[in-house]
């Protein structure tokens, strides 16, 4: 039985995880690990404020948090190692860094989306940027109102992988509203919009836009469950890799 | 004949304008206002430069330019009153004021948008916004590659109509972009999204969302043609008029 | 504490009234009917196989189930009476008939949809049906792979008011599906087409298209809880109500 | 200077092939066919009834018609070869055959559409079809009301596409409409709407649904130059193949 450990076990992932890994034939919630002052039940699992406690109890981490905590956990992993899974989004280049520390030491997934749509989606918009060069494109995601970074951890890398198909750095490129007599279009802007609202689980749509017709690439999430299913599947299988970064597609097989 | 005087006559709508009076029954073009520099013929017509023989030969005017033209219009009809339909769109309060100021002397037809889906758009985004109160709005707009200003005029009147309806004041609760980590979403934020690319002539999405559930309104405009047929229809009714400042909705008898 | 008696209560629709229903404060689950051979615990609740005592403890009930099944209960409701909420889509006449006959001797109310957000879209669709009258009207409902009706409760009654408001009888204008040579559109035609797949828990757009624009009026629910809890509100409300047949907007008092 | 036939000149498609080769530098129209009865008038150019004298003019025929008016130019052209590109859709088996003995004589390339985007779309919908195989697949197109066929040949294109990338014969598992008891989704159907309405120039939505998630893969045509451009730059490419049958892909090195 591969013992899994859950860091941030009382969050919106944290505790689908939890839910999803009840009947599980292969793997189990060895360890839960909450932040202090929130107090939950898991059977057969250790439940903990303690990081190391965690990394003891677990075969391999995940992890669905914010970036400061992920931060700590990976300051802990620097020292001893552990396979990890890591969904958070809104990491800074520091925290990028660390994740690549901790992955010369052991095998670490990180992906901002752990759905096979969106590991689909990539590749279709990678295609369709180069293919379609002299499309503008503009990019909406919507989310909860819940969500408290914009724009999304997914729509940040379909942006980058539009970018990169043309050569462009996102950076220069990306525009994040549009407000007074701003002029008209520049050719290599990418637009970038968050929408806030109700109980959206994920919406992600890529457009690209020309002279005569438009065509427009939407991944709609519809149960949050998705992303539960996908890192569990993405721990069973970076339990067994060699040290090293990884992303969803190499466990897709893509 | 109704002689309309076309203010822009060289622009987007302007040439569709001149268009679509070529075989109209009862009006005609009877003359055209170009800035310097540019040269166009219109059979039957007064071509000119100058904004007091526009006014001297129309019975009535359509406007559909930028700002700072219209405001020089509106200075010359404030001397000289004559009735006016006006389109064009990012008026500042200034601007504002001078269309009223001319509409204590002549009728004013003045709408960021000539179409009635819109005028129809605008009454259900009212009745929504005020029965759908715990509903969180979002409106996104797209335009062609070109337009100057942002988000559209109809975007910033669909807002109004929806702030309105719930006693929102939109200045305070307008957002034009969301980026960072911006916690979470206001109760009373009012997104405007402006999207722009390839030719799109104007597109209009306003959404209310809940947990459970949303309902999503949309009005896409698949031809320019339909604001200058607007136009012209407003003109046609505008002239009959009393002094004073109309809506598109006055000339539907919505 | 009004005692509530679930009719289906191991349906999709019933489970999630049974989990609302476990810290509601004015309400309770009573009683709990479900077909034999299936076996569910419900805690305090009698679970049952016959209709009379679902009848005999339940102070109203609630039915989400097929059309059989509410036939055979609203059969022994003409002989004994009690308040109802029903929403199980796809009745026959003879079915609604019945059910004509039992809201004059109970309190009934019948709604393909409990959501404030599709009560709300019905008088979108009616007023722009009417003020659009040039326009020619499509409607696509969206619903998960085991749904065995086609086109759901709600597209049907979406289209009613859209053909009422213009004086059109549904059944001589509805079209399900178009393929061959057809020829050209018809204009009272009304197209009600019926996507299946996924797990979508409901999704309806009742289109408005005209030379130069249209207008898509959409909803969809992200969770099936949205009808669980329209249905509580709506027993609470129609167990005080006279004899009659009621609709969901009388309860929304809209 | 190319000489260009137009077969069906007073078309929709028709017209804009004349315009938009009015300024064209290498290519002009040199003869145009229309059906008995009708006259234009088009500078510089032989126009007729009689295909042979459309044959006689021209280095390549351009064909947008209906399918018998295509049936009746290949019959000819199977006497008197020429390149031909014909955009026609709906054609039957039989009208299918003579383009490909027509094809054997001379180079002929046939395309239900003539975009760049849908070219594009067909790439993405077989990826994602095979990649996502236990995704439900369904496609939604819009035309204008003018339109007499359905589906369209673009969405019968992308279907066959979605089809063959898991190994599916379309005729076998096609739905055109879905309307009374019907039961449950099959696995292996595939969904192909057909919406008519306004003056949609063509859209075309292809849906991939699954528990927790969906991707939506839309086109849209905003003008029907679209068409027409891609037609012309596909004269300019065929005149110069060998005899063959080709697709747009073919020509746009895809």
């Amino acid at each position: 039985m591969l013992n899994i450990g859950i860091y941030g076990g009382s969050g919106r992932v944290g505790s689908l995880l939890i839910k999803n890994l009840q009947n599980d034939e292969v793997a189990k919630v060895s360890c839960v690990h909450v932040i202090e002052g929130i107090e939950i039940e898991v059977p057969g699992a250790v439940v903990t404020n303690d990081i190391d406690t965690l990394i003891q109890n677990s075969d391999v981490i995940i992890d669905f948090t914010l970036p400061e905590g992920t931060q700590a956990l990976l300051e802990k992993l620097l020292i001893t190692p552990k396979p990890l899974v890591s969904g958070t989004t809104g990491l800074n280049d520091h925290q990028i860094n660390l994740l690549r520390e901790v992955a010369q030491k052991a095998p670490v997934l990180y992906a901002t989306n752990m759905s096979l749509g969106i590991a689909i989606l990539k590749r279709l918009v990678a295609l369709a940027s180069e293919k379609l060069r002299d499309f503008d494109i503009e990019i909406v995601e919507m989310h909860h109102r819940y969500k408290k970074d914009a724009p999304s951890g997914t729509a940040l890398t379909l942006a980058e992988f539009a970018a990169k198909a043309r050569g462009l750095d996102l950076d220069e490129v990306r525009v994040s509203g549009r407000d007074g007599n701003i002029g008209e279009r520049k050719k290599d802007e990418i637009g970038v919009f968050a929408l806030r609202g109700g109980d959206i689980v994920g919406r992600h749509t890529v457009g690209f836009y020309n002279d005569g017709e438009y065509l427009e690439l939407n991944h709609t999430a519809t149960s949050r469950d998705t992303f539960a299913k996908g890192a569990i599947k993405a721990a069973k299988w970076v339990v067994s890799q060699e040290p090293g970064l990884y992303t969803i597609d190499d466990c897709l097989g893509l």
